[in-house]
């Protein structure tokens, strides 16, 4: 009972992390307006996701790979307009 | 051995997610340009970090629990900035 709980908080917060990436991602590609955007922090996130959807798949952890599998994507779509339109 | 080769990419990986919003965190401090930045990212993303902060300390898990903190304290200094200078 206390575990699910706990595990039900985690569901949450993994959701509220992967689907953040989403209102940022639509809004940069509608307003091309990447000024204030961080290169560098754009540039080490998708390496981040990359390593995190690796750690997934390589402790068979589907939360972990999902999660990130679909940040991977969003964050790849904000770098390339970062750089893109800079 | 094959479990402390995959625990690495899992630290490198949280690494990176995590140091990946000081860069972000210091370009808005600095320029206050948040025209380019998504609110509804900023409230998702630090609602989900405290999520994760929760779930890491019930959890009794260190690496998550110090990871979100400080990526909640990155989080939340852009989304103030956000707020105040949009």
């Amino acid at each position: 009972m206390r575990f699910s709980y706990i595990d039900l908080i985690g569901y949450m917060a993994a959701f509220g992390t992967t689907i953040s990436f989403l209102p940022q991602a639509i809004k940069t590609i509608r307003t091309k307006d990447t000024s204030g955007i961080s290169l560098y922090m754009y540039a080490l996130f998708t390496i981040g996701t990359i390593l995190w959807l690796t750690y997934g798949i390589l402790s068979g952890s589907w939360p972990v790979t999902v999660a990130n599998a679909v940040t991977t994507v969003f964050a790849s779509v904000i770098l390339v307009y970062k750089i893109r339109y800079k």
